[in-house]
Parts: structure tokens; sequence; C-alpha cells
């Protein structure tokens, strides 16, 4: 790989500051600017803090400082929200601080199409250029660092992880990560990029590469500058870890507004098709496929064959989800006659009847032994060859009155993941999610879901919020596994 | 059409019973035959309802009778919930009694793939053709109709609606209702109708076509015993109503689970495709598309152009909704030239800069007017001829604190359901539903999003829960309007 280990060096700086500075902070919550200084002390960011804001005495508790200069220590890092025109002579005070490196929240650049604000985004390059400074953005929220309590955005989670991301976009950065965090996903390292003006994709994705703390890495591309320097990056780190991206800016529309968002040049859909497929990189299509792929890499052991059993939530459920899987390339094969004669024992009444999928219905009323029944099913279907791997599905909605549902889903997930514990098959859990509203009996319902999607996420079982996305995941995912293995 | 209006005058019966009998009640809350008794008289069901029960003296507090005969008076529909080798005899009390239909909700027949249980399964329909009984079922949950307050499962919403609905499974039936009713859909008629033993999927569409209260049809079908008459059937009911239906069972182990769910005969994908499309049924994947399109058509004025207008919630997810939508087939123009002419006046700083799609977030912080200007701009956009209908995009995931958040949504959602009453354009909602966990941020934006789409609901503004399904749906719905206008 073609690593500038001077620029790693300065993003590590970034990574674990000394001293921040924030300049143009705000005490209006409603200002971009309020916000940074706000969340630093939130998550109890440990270094210094210098809030740098000429017309105030103070900034949310904190003594404020006219300018950089006057701050009584070195600053390794500035957080630079103030107004564009005014970024040069900000920049001029960075070297006598020591300061090599700038987050520019500060926006209204190219991004907005206008020939003055693009002269001026020049010339601050220059400027930073011929200073030494190295520049983050602009028109970007920067840096989520969870181990170095450094947050970007409010309610973001405080736990470390094992994914790496790079997004051009802010927004749709705090999206992944928030989403993310209720599948069970945790972050190393976070960077909102925006218009790239010096420090680029390939730039962040070299550093990621090399980040110990980085299993996965995560991209959300809207353009670039230079397509071929990204393809060649984007090969190199691909074969170190895997790297799964969007390309925003696919289509004729998407593609005009990725230039007036981070001033970037899409490209079509198809050059990006075969960049993606040259250089191995595994393609979303959009944040909730992100999410999904996430967990899928995240969570899984490695799965090199297609065929699946299914335990569904019932008859109709189950047959739709078995067409839903043939239709995203896995394979639904029968449940083997094996299974269903040792079966016999428990399942008296039902051992010739049970097929792949499973009706999980036809185990009957709980009173029945719907519990052991279903133990020993998945027991027997876990050893056996015939499956690569195993999806279950959960419904929030139930024949059975609240109460008695809630306890039944209580039960099944404690089954699952006592299972799962075993690590005899990859184990999925699908939890259906299609209903929500603020009635009583929906809140149960959702309150149902979300408790037991916090346990499968605390017991690193991947789940998704329907069949579909689960079935296209994992299928992304075999393929991966199988290209790593030569399958 | 070809209608047999004795079988519709049957069915009526069925749908305004004066009393009926349920067989085989229990009062273990666990069993299926607890609850059919059980939501008659929680949905305060008008009528007479007599428990029989020879081994009880009373069931849920009414009188239990120990056979049908012995109820004193006639008894114009019966649920039966009774083992299937009693069932012969309680068919033959049935003509003393004037019952007409029975409901069959006993299971365990030839969906067992068993020898003994298909024979069984012909005795019973012998027995019925024989004492001139029709039969819904067996091995279904009959009939849910809100007007007639006639309820087959717990929490189902108590108003009535303009979607009939055949199901084969019974499960996928209550889903239907459920996850619809959260997204603002209510039901004239949903029959859940199992093996089809007697009435069959033609019998019940040929039904709801003529059905005054019902508008549009919605079908899940797993398959059918007659192929050709299904055709024919559907075919004249798609020209009277819109039909949107679900085959379940379309890959090879789906329909090798269709025959031990309902004892029906699947057929494969391409047969099915081909039927769908001579009929001019509109085809849904799954549960959650067929939720979709029912919003879609029920609440939507005829569309019969591509162009989308389309108002992002941010940057980064404008740019993926546009994508996503021209990969649906949908066209995303440029924003006309004489719209930001028109925007000079209320937003001078940024209306060169706005194009289509609408990156919600350059409107900037509220405080510089968002309200005022997003207020303008879909006044104008709602105005233009270069979009046929305009989606709106909200997102759980905002840049500012959650009580901050909260009061922006609720201000953007009056602005929506202002604009909507206008009647100016088609409007759409996308609701991102990407999260929801038990922490307490969390339950926030739940809430947040929830009332959202209640209110959207409340006003018939379609709601999605991404873009990617309201693109989809759309489509499809565009699609169907111009076949109709022969455009």
């Amino acid at each position: 790989m073609n690593i500038d280990t001077n620029l790693i060096d300065i993003l590590e700086t970034a990574f674990h500051p000394k001293a921040i500075a924030v300049a143009g902070t705000s005490e209006d919550p409603l200002s971009f600017r309020y916000q940074f200084l706000r969340h630093l002390l939130d998550y109890n960011y440990t270094g210094h803090v210098y809030p740098v804001n000429p017309n105030k005495e103070s900034v949310l508790g904190l003594k404020a400082y006219p300018n950089l200069s006057s701050i009584p220590e070195p600053v390794d890092y500035v957080i630079c929200c103030i107004p564009a025109p005014k970024v040069p002579d900000l920049l001029a005070e960075c070297p006598a601080k020591g300061t090599k490196i700038v987050h520019m929240v500060t926006a209204r650049l190219s991004e907005t199409g206008r020939k003055e604000a693009r002269e001026l985004e020049n010339k601050i390059l220059h400027a930073a250029r011929k200073l030494n400074i190295r520049l983050i953005g602009p028109n970007c929220l920067g840096i989520y660092y969870p181990r170095g309590r450094l947050a970007n955005a409010h309610n973001l989670p405080r736990e470390t992880g094992n994914i790496g991301a790079i997004f051009q976009s802010g927004g749709a950065s705090t999206m992944l990560i928030r989403y993310g965090e209720l599948r069970g996903l945790r972050f190393s390292k976070v960077i909102s990029y925006g218009n790239a003006l010096d420090i680029d994709e390939s730039d962040f994705l070299n550093y990621l590469a090399q980040d110990d703390e980085t299993e996965i890495i995560a991209a959300y591309f809207e353009g670039v500058k230079d397509g071929k320097k990204l393809l060649k990056t984007l090969t190199d780190v691909a074969r170190v870890k895997p790297v799964i991206a969007i390309k925003g800016g696919r289509g004729k529309a998407g593609a005009k507004a990725v230039a007036s968002h981070t001033a970037a040049i899409a490209g079509s859909t198809s050059v990006w098709d075969t960049v993606f497929k040259k250089a191995g990189v595994i393609p979303a299509r959009d944040l909730r496929e992100l999410v999904d792929l996430l967990v899928t890499f995240s969570f899984l052991p490695p799965i090199t064959g297609y065929k699946v059993g299914i335990f569904g939530a019932g008859g109709g459920l189950s047959v739709m989800s078995a067409d839903i899987c043939e239709e995203a390339g896995l394979t639904v094969p029968p449940m083997p006659h094996a299974i269903r004669e040792e079966l016999k024992k428990t399942a008296p009444e039902i051992w010739d009847w049970i097929g792949n999928p499973i009706d999980g219905s036809i185990m009957g009323a709980v009173s029945m032994g719907f519990t052991e029944i279903t133990r020993e099913l998945l027991r027997l279907m876990s050893g056996s060859p015939h499956f690569d791997f195993l999806i279950t599905e959960f419904s929030d909605d139930n024949p059975f009155l609240t109460e008695i549902g809630t306890n039944l889903a209580a039960r099944q997930t404690e089954l699952y993941i006592g299972l799962h514990n075993k690590q005899l098959k990859p184990l999925i859990a699908v939890v259906h999610s299609e209903g929500a509203s603020t009635n009583v009996s929906s809140y149960q319902r959702w309150k149902i879901l979300t408790e037991q999607r916090a346990k499968f996420a605390e017991a690193r079982i991947p789940t998704y919020l329907a069949m579909d996305e689960a079935a296209k995941a994992i299928h992304k995912f075999i393929n991966y596994c199988r290209s790593k293995t030569g399958g």
C-alpha cells in the first residue's frame, strides 16, 4: 500500500488531541456552532477544550478566548465553525500554536455551485498547504471516536467497536451510527469528510486499513476527484479488511444533487459498479442495506454454503420467507429424513409433517410442548450437514393475548440465544418490524420486539427487520466468504 | 361475471348472523379454541352467542350447551373448533337448526400430508354437500367483519374500511390487518379460508367483487385446485376493482411448505406471473409490499406521470433517495428555473442552490426561516406541471437535541398536512423507521415517528417505512393508473 506515514501521524493527533479549540462556538442550541462544544462536554472528553469567540466571556461555562493565539497552551486540533471568509485568518494562527490539523465544519463553499465560494475554497486550500496544515472537510461533522471520547452529535453510543466508517455526508454518518447501535453495531472511528478539499477518501481509507482498532470498513462516497487513485486504494484496502460501500449519486438526479451537497463529481452508475467489483468492495444501495451488511459481516463466522434452515413464525409467513430466500439466491433444502425420524420421540403427532421452512404454528399450542419440540428440532438442525446456517423468524403479531405473547417471545429468545452460545451453526434472527403505532397494544408489541432485538444484539446474533433484507445480506456475505476461500 | 347468487346469500348470512354457535370452546387462554368466543365477546358482537361444550356448565360466563340441537333458537352460523373426527356429527345437527354455513377452525386435515386425514377431509366434504351446508376452511381463522362486530383475533381495529381481503393463511391475515392498521388501513371484510375444501378463492373473490363495502381487494393465495377458474375470476374481478395479490410458494421449498400448510398445489413462479399479468392483478412479494400497495391504492388519487419532486431529510439521504427513485423507474427532473427565480424573495441566500432532490438541511438552522422557505418551496412545487407528485422524507435522526427535534418534526408534519389538504398535488411521506430500541432517547424517537405516522394516516397521506418501498409501490400504482386510462 501507498501509505503517507506523515499524514497517518497527523490523523493520530486528531484522534488523540491533548487540547482542542472550538472556533466560532455559539450558545444557541438551534445553531450547529453550538453543538460541537456541547457534545465534547457531554461525552466527557478528558483533554482540554477551549471555546474561541471574540464576543463572549464564556461559552457553556468555559472561559472563551478571543482568538487561537490567546489560548495558554499548544492546540493539537481545531474544530472550525466560523464563517468561511474568516478561515484564512484562523489558519494563519495555527502554526504558532502547533496545530497541524483543522476540522472545518464551515460550509457554504463550493457545494453552493457559486464561483466566489469556489474561489474562497481554493484560497483556503492554498493557505493550508502553505502553512503545512491538513484539513478535514469543509462542510462536514468530522470525527466520532468513542474510545477517545470525541463526539460530534448528540446521543451517540459511548462504547467502542470494530467498525471504521468514512462518510462524505455528515447527516448520513450519524444515522449509520444510531441505526447501527440499535442492531448491536459499535464503531472504532467514524469520519465525516464533506467536500474532501485536502485529505480525501483514499487517505482516510488508508488510515483505517492500518488502524488496529478497525476490523471492517464502511464508506459512503458521493464522488471523487481522482477515480484512479481511489480504485487503487480500494483494491489495496479490500485485500486487508472487508470494505462495504454505498455510492451516492448513481442516477442522473442524484449526481446533480451530489454536486450541490459535497461539491463532488458523481460518475455514472456503471463506472462505479465496475470500480467496486474490480476492487472487491461489497456494494450497498442505501443506509438500511449498509447496516444489514455490517451486522452480517461483524457478527457471523464465515459461511461458505447457501443451504438455509428456516424456522418460520407461522404458516403463511414461512412460505413467503422460503420464496424470498430462494429469490435471493439461497437454497432451502427439504427437511432431512433422518431428522424427522429422530423427532418421532419428542413430536409423535407432527414429526412427519414438519418440513423446511418450518411452520412454527404447527407445533400447536404451547401446552403441547412448543418449547420442547422447538429445542429438539433446532438441536437436530444445528448438528446436520444439510444446513449451512439457520434463520429464525419472530413476529410481533401472534395469536395469543399480549401477556402470553410476551412470555412466549421471551422464552423463544432465550432458547435461540442458548443454542447460539453452543456455536453449532451460524444463527440469524429476523425480527419483523412492520408495525409501530402509539396505541397501547402496539406499544407493547414494540417493546417486545425491541427487547428481543437488544438481547440478540448482546448475544451477537445478527437481527434484520425483514426476511428480504436478511436473505440479501447473507447472500452477499456468503459470496464474499467464498471469494476469500477461492470457493 | 359468473356469480352464484345462492352462495352470495349464504355468505351474507355468515357476515350478518343473528345467532352464532361456537362448538368446542375451551377456557384455556393458550388454546385456539378459547379465542374465538372470547373475541366475539370482546368485540361486543350484538347477536346471540352460544358456547357448545358437553363437558361444561358455562364458558366465559355464558351458559354452555351440550350440542347444537339443544340451543333454544335457530343458528345461522357455526364456528367449529372441535376435533376433526367429530365434525360429521356436528354437521348432521345443522339442517334442523337452519344452519347453512359452518366455519371450520378445525385443522390437522389434508395439510398434514397424511392419508387418513385426507380421507376424513373428503368425508366431511361429502357430508356437507349431502346436507346442503357450505364450509369456510377448514384450518383457518374465518371472518373478520368490523361493521358486524365479528372478530377472529385479539386487538383488531373496530373501525370499518374499504379493503376486502381473502387470505389462505390465518396468521398472515391478522398480520395484514394489524400492520395495515398502523399505516391507516381499515377493512371491510377479511376472510381467512385455509384449505378451501368447499368455498374457494374464486367464490370469495366473486363475493368481494359485488360487495358494496369493498373498494380494493387484497389476496394471499398459496395454491388453487382449479387454476383456469381462478384466472377467469381474477380477470373478471380485476376489471371491477383493483386486486393486489401475493402468491405464496413461488419457489421450490415454498411450494412444498404450501402443501403442508394449506394442502394446496402451489404451481410454479412463471405460471403465476403469467396468471397475474393476464388477469390485470397487481403482484406483491410479501406482506410488507402488500401493505405498501394497499396504502398507495387506498389513499392516492390517480397519478399518470412518473415525475417526482423529492423533499429530502438531509444531503446524503436526499442523494440516496433520488438514486432509489430513479432505479425504481420514476423520473426526478431538475428544479425548474421558474421556481428558483420565484424563491429569490423568500430564500435570497439559497434560491440558486436548491435542486431536486431538495437537501432539507441547506435550509439551514431553523432560525433562518426553515419553515417559511419549506412552505414556499412546497407551494411552488405543488403548482408546477413539472412534478406529478411529491415525496417528503422524515428521519427520526436529526442533528438537534431531542426536544428541538420533536418540535421541528411536529411543525413539519403540520406543514405537510396543511399542504395536502389543499389537494394541489398528490403527497407521499416516507417516515424512516430503521431504528427502534428500548433506551430512552430511542423511545423518544420512536414516539415522534409513530405520532407523525398516525397524523399522516388520519389525513390520508400514505406513509412508507423506507424510500425504496415507497418508490416501488408508487411505480406500480402509476403503471396501473396508466393501464386504466390507456396511457
